[in-house]
């Protein structure tokens, strides 16, 4: 039998806009990565062939055996039989075997998870989360997700609905959200949320300094409101300050309902950083009073976009543990 | 060594009205129990060697030896001292060192949780919640309370801020509830708090059958409202729905944040029994999208009152075992 240091695991996450994906030693450490564009056109199969291709050049070249892969996915998944159900950033992978594809062509254990569970599970494990054992990670980006890990464990829940902090209602009467409810989270504060918020106030008349930054009104994204809004433009200010709110308010309902260590911040949005955190802690710090709110630091992820890659990666190596 | 047979295990569970105490084989099935009023005049010492003495007495009477105790104490507490803090319906208790009261008083190990806690405990272990691993307990009483246990466990988090379900935020720009905060569940959605709003409805002039079922304003409590609403009272009607919404709401929360299996809803409101869960879940399943709500039950806790005390015994049953 070979000793670890001849074996490999391999990460792969799969996004909207990449692929990305990773060979690491059993426990943890990346040995080599790469990623490429997911080409929706070549179809899900195509891609995931490209991508067990350049898992094994990569494993060859380190000498390495691969002897089970992570895959982090854009959901919604039904995580149990490894496949996508739907995906609206994924055109063309509707219920398609990951899974079994990537089984098949590597021939080693495929472990799969969401992408926001996975990039918890990373945060946890290689990022801002280490050294503890329950926290509360929350992506803001496109849209708005989340994984909780309680007691050094993923919590996937009934459906695999923990963690679907973007469907926190935060505005009872708010507007209807994508999936049906009223006053998401994520209509309002995902970074598509932010910018629909500006293009609205815009379109709706009121003066701005967000139309002199862009050249078309769509063009507006939620870094144009944070850029005007510190540049002192009331409009966006008041875009800004109403993202902060509705997002401390979300995070007050998961601090009253778990109280974990610490909440991290990964996202497109939360690139944004002090700009972000500053002012959300102060809102959360002083809108969550029953418990000691303060000792719950407030977070960015310090994987950055490599959350789910290393999340993945571990996803692989508590399937070999086990 | 003498065998389990001889030993037993006592609960106690200390409420701003009784004291409930029961004493158990270690698996905990109820010897014997007693309960009597929280005179609060006599002052928490006395009604804690009251309580030692009469689990003596009942310890003897079965002729068993005791070998721990659990608490169950209304909160505010510190639960790892096992003292009380300044606890509203507990006058007299601030800062009362109620486990080592307890422990020197019964020379045995105590252990100690807040009453909506111990109440998730007794409830996950033989009532309403056996079976499951991931539950949610909500107590909608004279406040409202939680308790989450998650992979068997009770989740207490940082500052055993897990489970203060009362403080989710479903109406933002709501009144201030007394814990500083806005639109606090509790502040709405507690027995105290759906009488405060028919008050308010009657005393701003409304015409409601409300004031012939009581004899001042005053007497209207949430039975009041349940009452007058099921009759057809147009006023009571508004207050009971918007209860059902607002609950639902921070119900909704909850199940995107930690997805659990069942949740169970224990205290006064509870046992308004159907009048409170059909329309409760008809809510929470149209309202929640993103997840599979409606394989989640909502049910009543079926030790009703007793959670508490149950809860307190398997405090001091897992004690001993660990």
């Amino acid at each position: 039998m070979q000793k670890d240091i001849d074996k490999c695991i391999a990460g792969i996450d799969i996004g909207g806009t990449k692929i990305a994906l990773a060979i690491a030693t059993p426990d943890g450490k990346i040995i080599s990565k790469d990623r490429f564009s997911t080409s929706s056109e070549n179809g899900a199969k195509a891609i995931l062939a490209r991508t067990a291709i350049k898992i094994r050049e990569l494993a060859d070249e380190a000498r390495k055996d691969l002897i089970g892969v992570g895959i982090a996915c854009a959901g919604p998944l039904d995580i149990k039989s490894k496949m996508t159900i739907n995906p609206p950033n994924l055109p063309g992978w509707e219920n398609f075997p990951v899974g079994e594809t990537v089984e098949e062509q590597l021939r080693v254990p495929v472990s799969f998870d969401n992408d926001a569970n996975a990039a918890a599970l990373g945060e946890y494990m290689y990022g801002a989360g280490r050294g503890y054992k329950n926290l509360v990670y929350i992506t803001i980006s496109t849209g708005i997700g989340g994984g909780v890990i309680i007691n050094n464990q993923l919590l996937h829940g009934t459906g695999d609905g923990a963690g679907e902090v973007g469907h926190l209602t935060v505005l009872p009467d708010g507007p209807v959200c994508g999936c049906g409810s009223r006053g998401c989270l994520e209509l309002l504060c995902s970074g598509t949320g932010i910018a629909r918020r500006a293009k609205e106030s815009v379109l709706s008349g009121r003066e701005t300094s967000m139309t002199s930054l862009v050249e078309r009104v769509e063009d507006i994204t939620s870094s144009t409101v944070v850029d005007a809004a510190l540049a002192g433009d009331p409009v966006a200010r008041q875009i800004w300050n109403e993202t902060i709110r509705l997002l401390g308010i979300g995070i007050g309902n998961i601090l009253v309902t778990v109280s974990p260590e610490i909440v991290i911040l990964g996202g497109g949005v939360s690139l944004t950083g002090e700009r972000l955190l500053a002012p959300l802690r102060e809102f959360v710090y002083s809108h969550v009073r029953i418990l000691p709110a303060d000792r719950i630091p407030i977070v960015t992820a310090s994987l950055a976009d490599e959350s789910g890659i290393y999340g993945a990666l571990e996803l692989a190596r508590q399937s070999l543990n086990t």
